[in-house]
């Protein structure tokens, strides 16, 4: 297959994006990305309820599951594992920030081939950077995962070394906020502290699973803020996303963590 | 006609734009709306130059002032007035916020009609609105005019009031700094005072060009932090853009200000 990613717009295969789509113009619209496993896609409640919430904190009438659910089922095989990413806009708009009178939410749903991660990436864990991009106070729009993401794409930038996996996200304050494409969990003993995502990041699915299902291993989470030192002194630090569910730290600066089976543990209760 | 509104993409009036483009996915590319008089693109150096700037500082190599000029030359008809609105993204990626190895900026114009303000506007003044949506401070984009813009649509939700021509925003400290689309000068005698924009908010080409003629008026320009106290004790309130040039306004919250030839003046020496 010459390409490994391909699209649908609107249900429709012909469509494209219209360059008046408000979701281009602006950043007006919304994301998820989430793993279609042999034709379903993984967690889809807890998907498509965080997408709904989304939607509705700026305001854009989420599309039904149904439909949504119909799109997936057109663009993935019954029984094809691969990463789909769905995306909704508000839709095409006139020049000008104020909504149309009459909007038509646009979605695009992209399916590329499913990520291999590097047999160390489990056993060992992940090299992580430390990002200088500081991701900004938006309390409006903290948590919600919406198509502004100029600072992830800047903090993606900060490194070409195939070794490190991802990148620390501080706020302007220094604390610790999130990975450019994945939340993070510290743990001391057997608690685990996650950012409070108030001010911003954004708070992932898998994230949201880890704190629901911890006390299947018997840890105890607690959501605040957390400083650099605070997360370098940590047992260990773990990131997570709903591509590979957990990843341990393996070494953030100067930093060294032995491999545990923290990690491993959080993919089985979350099942990936 | 029609339409009000056309574009061409990447040169060609067939294609449009690409789901996977990074200028959808992540708000990854800057703008520039400027109006076409004539056929010409007014103040074109200036428009230029600050899209190469914005490109820069996002790492996109922008593309050629001849092949803009180009689209817009087959865009516009000769003699034609209307307002153009350009878009230069990074282009297509592959998932994730790496950029790829190869990038191919896309770039895209759009046609609208030209827009025309009631008359009171020029000879009164416009009504403005205190947003609530602050600006949040990315001292590493302030000044750009990116396609992360999320914020002047929530802003621009505030009112639906047909009276209001504009909101102020704030950032999050209260100092004010824009409105959703213009720049703002207040003036105090014979100074004119414009805010700092080293946290947020855009440098638009009209709010340089009025700081580098205001002295043909025998105005001098402060650039400085301004308190909405400050905005609301002002001889008076002048908001910017490249479209209609400079309004005065009339009213904001409970003040009033009574019609003086300012707005009019910066016009005459911005030719609008």
């Amino acid at each position: 297959m010459a390409h490994t990613q391909s699209f649908i717009v609107n249900g429709s295969f012909e469509q494209t994006v219209s360059p008046l789509d408000r979701g281009l113009a602006y950043g007006d619209g919304v994301f998820r990305t989430l793993v279609m496993r042999d034709g379903m896609p993984e967690c889809w409640p807890q998907h498509y309820q965080k997408l709904v919430a989304d939607c509705a904190m700026i305001k854009i009438v989420c599309p039904s599951a149904e439909l949504l659910m119909s799109d997936l089922q057109q663009l993935f095989l019954p029984d094809e594992t691969a990463i789909a990413k769905i995306i909704i806009t508000r839709g095409e708009g006139e020049r000008g920030y104020a909504q149309p009178a009459i909007t038509n939410p646009m979605r695009v749903v992209i399916k590329s081939a499913i990520k291999t991660y590097p047999a160390t990436y489990f056993s060992e864990g992940v090299n992580l950077h430390i990002c200088n991009t500081p991701l900004a106070a938006m309390p409006l729009l903290a948590g919600v995962k919406h198509l502004n993401r100029l600072e992830n794409v800047l903090a993606r930038m900060e490194w070409t070394d195939p070794n490190i996996t991802d990148g620390i996200m501080l706020d302007e304050h220094g604390n610790v906020i999130e990975c450019t494409a994945a939340n993070i969990f510290i743990c001391f003993s057997d608690t685990l502290i996650t950012p409070k995502l108030d001010r911003c990041g954004i708070a992932g699915v898998t994230r949201q699973r880890v704190i629901d299902m911890a006390h299947l291993l018997g840890l105890t989470v607690k959501i605040e803020h957390i400083t650099l030192p605070k997360l370098l002194s940590a047992d260990e630090v773990i990131i997570t996303n709903s591509i590979y569910g957990a990843f341990q730290a393996k070494s953030i600066l100067q930093t060294v963590w032995s491999p545990t089976s923290l990690a491993a543990d959080i993919r089985k209760i979350l099942k990936v």
